[in-house]
């Protein structure tokens, strides 16, 4: 810190050296967009709206009449908000639902585990299923086990998770959820459970989608709280072979109604493309999904309103509030099937959570480069940097990013992201409201900025 | 602290006030002492048990057959740290059992609750039970209610719990819990739910006992986690009636075996009186137990053992695992019956945890007053103050306390207790193995200076 600001002290002063004079100054920031920025700061509606949400919908699974009872909810809320072309989309998608779940442990030493099934797991008899354990510390190790050795078995693996800045810790760790059951399912395991995609040592299991593959029947597959999946790793390191009973019964219900809620803030300019901002609507199951992703619609929302507010944008801006994320992004494919003619000029989401967003990163065409160099003055303040990296986040925007519309990502820490991600905690306890307050403003400059913009944001290369 | 150490300087120069120069020198601390205190800042064996307790038998509630695995377990394990007359004294004790408990909002907002019912709690119907429900912020508010006022409906009771470091909250808000649903009953109530009496904001609930007076039936209690209970309320606040679908199937299973075990380190003369400490060996059932209280038990049987190994000491000391403290105290109740004739020197009991201990207390008879001079030196290089109370906490040693015997009191800090206190949350991640060493060595000074004191110590007026 000391170094950084002799630094300054030398960029300013007579003393200071060639390269540092020779650096380019920032573009200054329009005070029209630093008053929006600080005005945000004392923002109350994007709480309002993760208050709402979460205390009147409460948990809102994808396709289930409390995901229908979320859009009556948004509809009204963004018409209240004083948002224009509020409405819904409907689209069909496969649903599945959580039955009843426990596991026990029978030998050697008797006592319940804590556990949660994952999305799309397959079901055991209502009854259960009793097997012997096969421990693997790592997903590297259940990929190495040869095949057929884990014939009527129950497969467990674990993970180190540890948590990051960036959350770059869930794709190191996630794949043992995301294709692990498979993976075991193709060796012969009756069933999975695995140490939760998380980062608490609390008992709350993570839930969240796996994959089976065209061919592999699904197995019922589950996550342990990380205190429980240490527990078993505790009792298998005593040697004495371990024999779990397992109960899950979920289901698939069919193929049921969800939609995508969108509301509008006409631009004067109707040629100068869309400005895309959203979250998901729809949320896991254990929660009142506050951090995933109540924060999310709500950041987005309140800081479109208060451009709104503050007059006619150029551009228009959508909020679109994504159903179905969690469970295979179908809100997102569905928009993005839906609105190929519309001419989006930059797309950006929010889902990693409501804690401080410490960095932003673009992709911008070269014609609007100096939008970018003003975002990072604009977003300084806040404490965001501007990371090295090409925008392209999200589930639900990553359908029509890749049609190659220009990105911009905020980013939030995801320092304690993962202590809550897809659990019972995923609540508005989670959520600090200052922070809310500095993603508003992060947001609400980025419109500002991005919406009135002059230069001209056209297509881009897709990163992904 | 400045100041603190101002006046060490002065008190320690010429330049002292006649008032602190003429303040007592502690006494020494006798050499041995402090280098078992010392050594024990090192211990594993604690952690050993805590690990080995929590892991190999898991929850242990009373009166069940994990509770006898558990007394199994104990035996085994004090034998082979080398104690003497190590032997298990059962009675028969009545056994309540959980079983199915869902909570259900049915309007105005759907939506689940986490909740866990309370020991003693009546069942509702296998299909539960739907009636509306009567907020009361605080227990005082309950009480004013009405007689008859609760007639067909759900009592709910807040309260504004809050972390203290000597634990004094729990006796302010338990209160809710202990008493409210007799309350509750009373006034017509046909089941109660309160907020988890508990300082976390996880979505863990709180059990814990309640008591019916006879005459009153019981009925259905049940803790919410402090996030649901904050739901509940919000709910609520929007004003329109709450209804809600209560599934709570615990039951009473008969008066079934439970028992104390018993370990010792025989002193060198009978005529001393016994040291007596220990902890309680079953746990509620929703977690494993590890701060409530496989800790205590490891932290007293491992000071013991470090007293036992350097030689034999001049009191007898007695280590007791309690059975069954959590629903009614039964095992320090038949442990006072039972020992009538025993002469005990001095009975202390660890039940608050496995943070740092920060004070200790007596009730010594003015023979012995040394003793506790003594304990106030050897105790102050861990962090420890000598409190102006008179000791006489525990719900074990409560019953042979009353008897007259000196106490000794070593209490953790309560800082966090409550976080976790009851809840599936009470597992060894929740140990700073650090924190426990240092209660190993607090414990250990205090046996080294007690067992080995030449002063009598004969009885006291007891506080309670």
């Amino acid at each position: 810190m000391t170094t950084r600001f002799i630094a300054a002290a030398l960029a300013a002063s007579a003393l200071a050296s060639p390269l540092l004079a020779q650096q380019v100054a920032p573009p200054p920031v329009d005070p029209a967009v630093a008053a929006l920025r600080d005005a945000a700061l004392t923002d109350n509606s994007a709480w309002d709206i993760v208050e709402g949400l979460t205390t009147e919908v409460g948990q809102r699974m994808a396709g289930t009449e409390a995901e229908a009872r979320a859009r009556t909810w948004s509809v009204a809320k963004l018409k209240a908000m004083g948002f224009q072309n509020v409405h819904i989309e409907p689209y069909r998608m496969p649903v599945w639902e959580r039955g009843a779940e426990t596991a026990e442990i029978l030998a050697p030493f008797p006592q319940k585990l804590t556990l949660a099934a994952l999305g799309n797991s397959g079901a055991t008899p209502a009854g259960g299923i009793t097997a012997e354990v096969v421990v693997f510390p790592t997903y590297n190790d259940l990929l190495a086990a040869p095949a057929g050795s884990l014939a009527g078995r129950i497969a467990y693996v674990g993970n180190a998770m540890q948590p990051t800045q960036d959350g770059s810790s869930y794709g190191a760790f996630g794949p043992a959820r995301f294709v692990g059951p498979a993976v075991a399912a193709q060796k012969g395991a009756v069933a999975i459970v695995i140490r939760s995609i998380g980062t608490d040592h609390h008992r709350f299991p993570h839930t969240g989608t796996t994959t089976f593959p065209d061919g592999v029947k699904p197995i019922p597959a589950a996550a342990l709280s990380v205190p429980d999946a240490e527990q078993l790793e505790r009792i298998a390191a005593r040697g004495k072979p371990v024999r779990m009973k397992l109960v899950l019964t979920p289901r698939r219900t069919g193929v049921r109604e969800s939609g995508n809620v969108i509301a509008e803030v006409p631009g004067t300019d109707p040629n100068a493309g869309i400005v895309l901002v959203g979250g998901h609507l729809d949320s896991w199951d254990l929660g009142t999904g506050a951090i995933d992703d109540a924060s999310g619609i709500a950041i987005t929302a309140a800081a479109a309103k208060r451009v709104m507010d503050a007059g006619r944008p150029r551009r228009t801006i959508r909020v679109v509030w994504f159903g179905a994320e969690e469970v295979g992004g179908f809100g997102g494919a569905e928009y993005a099937k839906a609105h190929t003619q519309d001419r989006h000029a930059t797309a950006s989401e929010s889902d990693f959570g409501a804690d401080r967003i410490w960095r932003f990163e673009v992709n911008l065409p070269d014609s609007a480069r100096a939008v970018g160099d003003r975002l990072q003055t604009a977003l300084a303040p806040l404490g965001i940097v501007r990371g090295p990296g090409v925008a392209g986040d999200g589930t639900d925007i990553g359908p029509t990013l890749r049609l190659g519309v220009a990105g911009i990502d905020l980013n939030q820490s995801g320092q304690q992201y993962f202590d809550t991600h897809h659990t019972p905690d995923d609540t508005i306890d989670r959520i600090d409201p200052q922070a809310l307050r500095q993603n508003v403003a992060a947001w609400t400059a980025m419109l500002a900025v991005v919406a009135n913009a002059p230069e001209e944001i056209g297509g881009v290369k897709s990163p992904r």
